[in-house]
C-alpha cells in the first residue's frame, strides 16, 4: 500500500471553480490537494474549449479559457496547492475519527479533513469506439490514454483518430513501438500541422503505418489482441496489432461520485446555500456538479459557492476559532498570505 | 410634474454589482436605468478606493478597484444601460397594473416593471460637521455639494475642508461668487498639488481668502447665514458667509430604502437564494444591500446574486415565455446581443 497524503482539504476536480476554491481556502489558511481525471489543470475549459472566448466572466469582457485557467493558476499560487492528475477518485469513505479517506484509481491514498467535490458534470471519460468485443480487450491490450509509455514498448501498437491526442501519440511511441500505424477514417486530420507533417515524414521514410478507414473487427484470446480488421473505402486490411490506442474523445460521466452516499438529484449533489455541503457533514459540493433551487452552470456561480463553502469548510478544520471576515483590499494579514505585502 | 422615465428594470446603485446586473439582465434583452447618489459609476470603488487593489476577484490575481468598473463598463456597453448620477431615490411605490413608480430627490418619475437594489451600505451622505446648529440652516445656506452653480453666484461662500472636493469646488466657485474663502484646520492639503499651487496662486493675487482653523460658530436668522466664526491657533476670526460648504467626507447610511415597505434584517434586505426577491415580489435586492443565510459582503458573490437574479427578473417581465439557458462561450444568439458575432 502506498503512502498516505495528508492535507487539510481534498479537492475532487482542478476544473476553475476547484482551482479557485484553493484561493478562499488558502486565505483561511488551508492547505489544498487537487485530484483530476485529465492531465492538467482547467477542466472543461481547458479540455473540450482552450481557444474559445468566455464573455460572461464578471470583469472580463472576453477572455479566452485556457487565458482564465492560467489566470486562476496564478491568483492560487501563493497557497502552493497540491496537484495529482490523470487520476480517477474512485473510493471516498469517512474516517472513525472524523476526516475522510480518498483513493485513486492508481490506488494512492489521501487524508483530509474536508473533501470539496468540484467535479463539473463529472468524469471525463474517453468513448468506446463501436468496435464489436471491444471490451474484452480493454485494461489489457486497449487502452484509452498513455500513462506510462513503457506499457508499449516492442508493442504492435495502432492509434485510431485524427486529432492531437492520436497525432501525439503515434509520434511520441514511434520511437519505442516495434510499429506504429495510425488509423483514421479519412486522409485529413484536425491536428497540429506540424505534428501532420511530421508523421507523413515518417510515413514517407517507412517508419510508420498510415491506414485509411474504420477498425471493423478485432482478433485475438483472452484479452490480448492480435491484429485489427480495417476496413477502408475500396478493401479491407488485416493490421498486426498488440496495443490498440483509439482516440474518439471524451465524454463526461458522473462517475464513482454517484457510488459514495451522497443524495442525489439527476445526476448533481443537493447542497444547501449558506455552506454548500452535501447530505455528508464535511464533505462540500461547489460548481457544475451541485444543485440547489436556482442553480445556474455558470463558472461565476461556482466561485461564489466557493467563497461561502470556504467559511463553513473553516468551521469543520478548527471549529473553536472564531472566523474573522477580512477584505483583500485592506487587510495587511492577507496581504502576508498573498505575498503582497509592503 | 416632470416626463417619466420607462425601462424594463431599474437598478438602484451603480456600483459593480448594479452595473454587472445589466449585463446578465442584458443577455436576456432587460433594458436597464442605473440611479446613484455619486456623480459616476463604480459605487464604493469608484468612491472610497479607486487606486487600491483587489486581489479576491475570481480570476484576477490583482486588480485596481476602478480598473475593474472600467472593465465592467465596457462588459455593459452592448447593453446601452441608462444612467442617473447625483440622485437619491426618495420614493418607491407600487403601480396598479403591476410595475414600479420612483422617484428621486429631484422629482424625475421612472417607471419599471421590475426594481433591483443593488445600493452596497445604502447611500453615501455626508458627514454633518460638529458645528452647533448647523442643522437649522441646511438646505439653505449649507449644502455639502454642488448641483447647480447658480445657486452660489454673488454670494460670500465658504468652503471648508483640504481635499480634493474642497479644492474643486474653491476653484470652480471664485468667479461666479461675491467672495470665495477656503477654511482648513491646517496648511497643508490632500488634494491634487496642481489645485493646491492654483489655490495659492489666487490667494497671493487677492482673489481668494485661505484661513486655517475650524468653524466653531454661526450667525444668522431663518435659516440665512450672515457669517461664521473660525477658531485658528492663536486667535478667533469672523468671516463674511452666505453660503457654507463644509466636505468632511462621506459616511453610508441605508437612507430611504428603509421606508419602502421592505421587511430588513439588522439595515439588510433580507432575500432567498433562487431568486434572490425581497418581501415585496418584482423587487429584488443584490450585493451587500441583501441578506440571507451565509452571506458574505463580496463582490463576487453580488456577482453570482445578479446571474439567478435576471432568470427570475424575466419571469416576471415576460411569464409565458420559457427561458432557454444558454452559453455566451456557444451561443450565437447571445454572440449578437454582445456585439460579438462573425
Amino acid at each position: 500500500m502506498s503512502d498516505i497524503t495528508h492535507t487539510d482539504v481534498l479537492i475532487i476536480g482542478a476544473g476553475p471553480v476547484g482551482l479557485f476554491a484553493v484561493f478562499e481556502l488558502g486565505l483561511f489558511d488551508m492547505r489544498c490537494h487537487l485530484i483530476d481525471i485529465l492531465d492538467r489543470p482547467g477542466g472543461q475549459c481547458a479540455e473540450l474549449y482552450p481557444e474559445k472566448p468566455i464573455y460572461d466572466i464578471p470583469g472580463y469582457p472576453v477572455v479566452g479559457a485556457q487565458e482564465l485557467v492560467d489566470k486562476l493558476l496564478q491568483q492560487i499560487a501563493p497557497f502552493k496547492p497540491g496537484f495529482s492528475f490523470n487520476r480517477m477518485v474512485t473510493a471516498l469513505e469517512r474516517l472513525e475519527g472524523g476526516g475522510f479517506r480518498v483513493t485513486t484509481d492508481e490506488n494512492e491514498v489521501f487524508e483530509a479533513k474536508v473533501v470539496v467535490i468540484a467535479a463539473g458534470g463529472g468524469s471525463f471519460q474517453p468513448k468506446r469506439p463501436p468496435i464489436p468485443g471491444i471490451e474484452a480487450y480493454e485494461g489489457s491490450s486497449v487502452s484509452y490514454s498513455v500513462r506510462r509509455m513503457e506499457e508499449f514498448r516492442g508493442h504492435d501498437v495502432v492509434v485510431v483518430g485524427g486529432g492531437d491526442s492520436a497525432l501525439d501519440w503515434s509520434l511520441n511511441l514511434q520511437p519505442i513501438a516495434r510499429r506504429v500505424t495510425l488509423v483514421h477514417r479519412r486522409p485529413e486530420f484536425r491536428a497540429a500541422p506540424d505534428n501532420v507533417n511530421k508523421m507523413h515524414a515518417l510515413q514517407q521514410a517507412g517508419a510508420l503505418d498510415l491506414v485509411i478507414g474504420q477498425v471493423s473487427a478485432l482478433s485475438g484470446e483472452d484479452g490480448a489482441l492480435r491484429s485489427i480488421a480495417v476496413k477502408g473505402p475500396d478493401s479491407e486490411v488485416e493490421v498486426a496489432c498488440t496495443r490498440l490506442l483509439p482516440f474518439f474523445g471524451l465524454t463526461m460521466k458522473l462517475g464513482p461520485v454517484a457510488e459514495w452516499g451522497l443524495d442525489l438529484h439527476e445526476n448533481q449533489i443537493p447542497v444547501d446555500t449558506e455552506k454548500f455541503e452535501t447530505s455528508v457533514p464535511g464533505i462540500f459540493a461547489i460548481g457544475d456538479i451541485n444543485w440547489y433551487p436556482g442553480k445556474l452552470k455558470l463558472i461565476l456561480s461556482g466561485f461564489h459557492e466557493a467563497a461561502l463553502m470556504a467559511q463553513a469548510a473553516k468551521h469543520v478544520i478548527s471549529p473553536k476559532e472564531r472566523i474573522v471576515f477580512q477584505y483583500t483590499t485592506s487587510s495587511t494579514s492577507l496581504h502576508k498570505k498573498l505575498g503582497v505585502a509592503d
